[in-house]
């Protein structure tokens, strides 16, 4: 039998708050039964919408709370209203007593961010946590991170963060040896910023057994799929993830206005409706929604904010994957064996 | 009677050297007939090109050359090799020298900026030079700047960059009062790197005239067209051009698969093909081809290395523009008014 994996929802986070974050969870239990819930929000709002779920219902245990970190509070505000008592602290407390495998918010990055950290701490080792986001390319998926936890890297950080993106790669990918790129400009040796030289440098000097470090890559290389790992600094990352969204949703855009332009375009879409959806769907951001927390002793993820059930769902089976597949104790074990060469 | 622009032309660069860079300015020629080409690379390789050219050749002056920057010169190499007798260095000189308005190579940019600042240096006021790239946007056009001359920037190397952006904005959008935009993760005013802080408090205390600060912009802003000068320092730049440039190419390939998958999509694609060639129309990265050099004391524009003639051609045009509508004065007025401040 499998092992059941406990998941913490945030019920009062994101745009849309617990109907959203209730029917995701609905989906996704659907997929993996052997799920159950800590659902945390105000009780009046969450039992009626469990109600009409029975299986849910009965996988679920309701922790009533009526505060909620707004999408706005700055994350020193959040900290000083919402600790202790806010759906959001609630539920990373949940992993931090260990009443729950992994905790899912789509409330504000910023507030969760701070919360989780001051709450959970960083892992021995690692000296500031990063969030990493799964990213469609032309071979499928690659990591990529951080994308915005902490500005600016020091070789030994971008390193550590080859370390947990490996980690979770060969979780999510189940490979032994994912390859790993640098984020840089050009990729001659020559160019690009000190440290990220000095991490490649440390990278190839260690060529350790577990990473396959492949040297620097560009920004079009992430939509390749060049490197199962991407790895840069918070303020780089979090800037390629959005321009590559824009970028996405302004072709869909120029896509939509021709595709009503003419009579001719209006049938040619009628035909080619299947495979237009099609290729919406793989670039439909609710599929690979959630950001993944690294380097702290606990999961969490962190959903989109404006997202729907669907995209809810999916950042519930992304913690689902992390914790059966046990990403913490590869990250664990990989930093281990970091530390020891 | 308009003015006639002088164009010189570092024929031997780019991928496909002497026959694009020929082909683009006759093309580009086509368009500007009150042009004249100072066309700087092999004699022997250039005289047949131009032979079928008649109003070409009546336009052009040869200079001939047989060194040539490489591709993958380093720029210290290039330097030391290429001084005085590259066609790279001689497009540059001949700007120098006045025989010039503005230099156009498709070779490579580092050789190509290094150079220009050695031979040309620095604008008074202006410490480091900048490259800004024209996007597409939902809204039209913006100008990202600095998309990869230099590592990092300090808050007044920000505003620096806001006032040549801008005076580019002016030129090329014909616009009083272009919008400003700072790139930066997250819209609050606590996030973000100090410089861009700094730099958004300077750019909202001075209030220009000639200038429309509206605040810090995220990634997909840029595609939006939220402002129409959106200012990062060169790393972060680089990488988001060449992300949305991989995203891009990927959904046109998502896309080129997809039409060809069914029946149904082949037939749609028959009747859908006017329509989806004006999409790729407005996302033909040859249409916006031609980085900016600013902060120089004359005009350099790098085309894409790997563009055809048409692609040169737009770099062309860009170069007439900028000549045509006095770049370079509107920047040193510009910055006058902002030394006065």
């Amino acid at each position: 039998m499998p092992q059941t994996v406990r998941i913490a929802l945030d019920a009062m986070g994101g745009d849309h708050g617990a109907p959203v974050a209730v029917a995701g969870a609905d989906i996704s239990l659907e997929r993996h039964p052997e799920t159950e819930f800590v659902i945390i929000g105000s009780g009046s709002v969450l039992e009626p919408l469990l109600a009409n779920r029975p299986a849910l219902r009965a996988a679920s245990r309701i922790v009533h709370t009526d505060v909620a970190v707004k999408m706005d509070d700055k994350p020193s505000q959040a900290l000083r209203h919402g600790r202790w008592k806010s759906s959001m602290w609630m539920a990373i407390d949940a992993v931090k007593k260990g009443d729950a495998d992994v905790a899912i918010s789509a409330g504000n990055t910023g507030a969760l961010m701070a919360m989780a950290k001051f709450h959970l701490k960083t892992m021995p080792g690692i000296d500031r946590p990063a969030i990493a986001a799964l990213w469609p390319t032309l071979r499928g998926e690659s990591i990529v991170l951080d994308v915005g936890a902490t500005i600016g890297a020091d070789a030994k950080h971008l390193v550590d963060l080859a370390v947990m993106g490996g980690a979770m790669a060969r979780v999510l990918f189940d490979l032994e040896r994912p390859t790993i790129g640098l984020l840089n400009i050009g990729v001659e040796e020559v160019k690009g910023l000190e440290e990220v030289r000095q991490a490649g440098l440390i990278l190839r000097q260690t060529g350790r057994p577990d990473l396959d470090y492949l040297g620097f890559v560009e920004g079009d290389d992430i939509g390749k799929g060049t490197v199962d790992v991407v790895v840069t600094e918070g303020f780089a990352g979090n800037i390629a993830l959005k321009t590559a969204e824009g970028t996405a949703k302004q072709l869909a855009e120029y896509l939509r206005s021709a595709m009503s332009r003419t009579l001719s375009a209006r049938i040619g879409f009628l035909f080619a409706r299947g495979a237009l959806g099609a290729v919406r769907d793989k670039m439909d951001p609710r599929k690979v929604n959630g950001g993944v927390f690294l380097g702290l002793n606990g999961l969490v993820i962190k959903s989109h904010g404006g997202t729907d059930a669907e995209g809810f769902a999916a950042a519930v089976d992304l913690g689902y994957d992390m914790v059966r597949y046990k990403l913490r104790a590869r990250i664990f074990e990989m930093l281990g064996q970091h530390a020891a060469e």
